[in-house]
């Protein structure tokens, strides 16, 4: 047990399950926090505020905020089991129709966004929404400034497949055919948010993964301050992997996701790395890249019953249940 | 007391207060139920939805809903007592800043709007953001489609003052230098909200005024089915009169207010008309106004003590619990 600490993630007085940060942002957050949800009463998710598509990207440009789109969909994946919570997360989550100016801005991004605006202070936007979605967790941003994600890529231009290219925002990274072989933040020395370091050096477990590797796991540790904490918390640190290589990292194995994370974070350390079996059991590798960051390798069935490439969540929350011993 | 019916205004059950409804809009209805509120726990506000300026006819004619700015209002005067309840309310009224498509739209027209759009349903979305805060009462809208006001005036034209002209839409009503003889709406017959005729009939007081006479008091009557229920409710009908003649109805005397009411409504009778002392006690006619729509005059210092053209909510309230007999 961690002990009594501001940052100490919320839940229950008296509450003898782990506390666990999550790391990350969009679905494979989600994923993540619907099967810690299940596992902890004592959880808070560090998100990405890097996007700079969509409603979330319209609205930093405009209004000059962090894009909370990532930090909405967390909270939802928190939200309450009673009918209250859940129609307020399904109300956040809905996006204007229409063709006019707010057409495609979720209500939630709107709300929070205003929230921030009003308040003057992120955490405290945050921590309103969790209220009014009765959410099982809290929901913090991994830096207290928008930040910008910038590629180095390889093979942009098909005339040069050899030479390297920069491609600049997360929307354009995550969409990018070429191959992303590092990626770096703008500002490179961003604030942490302070309750998230809080949080992760109060924490018994640390969660990285799953995700899109290049916009949403690997920033968290270009995130000076943050990085840090994740490097000398006492916790456990425990990286999920992806289901399959698609999107940022569509043909690199298990063990080149780990390569790329331990370029970026030179110093990190793992406990365990968590890997489907239909994925895991092609890579020789996996195995001896795992143990080089000092971590057990912990393979086990994860995948959507139905084939469909997503986690299930039981299966997931029963995995994370057994690692941490609950 | 009135029976147990469907639209009867919600309260503790058992309550034996009376069940109050009142219409109006803007700062006038906000008066009103900042007052009615110490008075009962059983009160429903009946709004006006004829705005086209600002946020909300930015919000109508974008995405074709009812302007949701005086039933924000209406729900931020109802706003619960407690910490959470306060804070949501100052949120909801917070302006986005800035220069961009989000600015001077209020959060909570945002909200609501964008509940209307998910659920498809004004009065779900009214009453779920009721119960964020915490409201005391119910705030529905008088009408279920959006409305245009259309005034009569003369003197639009400096150079031929008698002659009669048309202003369109509420905010240029509101704002015209014309002298407004009658409004009408359109569409002519709409169709009002049925949980608000329901909550007319089930009441034991329906409150008009204060407010804009001819976009915020006198548009209710023209509601069929409202001003119907207005007119053969067995509750008793009190009429609160403004604290001077201004802004719509500049340099018109009490007595006039009260014509104006009875030429746009000629079946309406009143129980009571509530006048503050310093406006009527100028005005010769009042009494027999009153009186020709069977009412008693009630006359009282209402107006805020430091001399600003406000009602005093405890004196305004005072009032209403001795007319009201609570």
């Amino acid at each position: 047990m961690s002990p009594l600490a501001p940052g100490r993630p919320p839940g229950p007085p008296g509450s003898t399950l782990p506390a666990v940060v999550a790391f990350g942002g969009g679905h494979g957050l989600s994923a993540s926090l619907s099967a810690l949800r299940r596992v902890t009463d004592r959880l808070t998710a560090v998100v990405t505020v890097a996007d700079d598509g969509g409603s979330s990207g319209r609205l930093r440009e405009e209004l000059d905020c962090l894009p909370p789109g990532d930090l909405r969909m967390a909270l939802a994946a928190l939200c309450g089991d009673d009918p209250s919570g859940r129609t307020w997360a399904d109300v956040l989550q809905y996006r204007f129709a229409g063709s006019g100016p707010l057409r495609d801005h979720a209500i939630g991004n709107l709300l929070i966004a205003g929230l921030w605006e009003r308040l003057g202070d992120p955490v405290a936007g945050l921590d309103m929404v969790a209220g009014l979605l009765g959410a099982k967790g809290r929901v913090l941003p991994m830096a207290a400034v928008p930040l910008q994600i910038v590629a180095d890529v390889i093979g942009l231009d098909p005339a040069h497949p050899d030479e390297v290219a920069t491609v600049r925002g997360q929307a354009a990274v995550a969409k990018t055919t070429a191959e992303v072989q590092a990626v770096h933040l703008e500002p490179a020395d961003p604030p942490a948010c302070p309750e998230s370091v809080e949080s992760v050096l109060a924490a018994d477990w640390a969660v990285l993964g799953p995700g899109s590797w290049f916009t949403s796991v690997i920033p968290h540790l270009l995130v000076p301050r943050l990085a840090e904490a994740i490097e000398r918390t006492p916790a456990r640190r425990l990286l999920a992997l992806n289901l399959e290589p698609a999107g940022e990292t569509a043909g690199f194995s298990p063990a080149k996701h780990i390569e790329l994370l331990a370029e970026h974070a030179p110093n990190l350390r793992l406990d365990v790395v968590l890997a489907d079996a239909s994925f895991a059991g092609d890579d020789p590798h996996l195995d001896r890249w795992a143990r080089s960051l000092g971590a057990e390798l912990v393979v086990a069935d994860l995948a959507a019953r139905d084939g469909s490439p997503r986690h299930d969540t039981l299966r997931l929350a029963s995995a994370y249940a057994e690692i941490m011993g609950v």
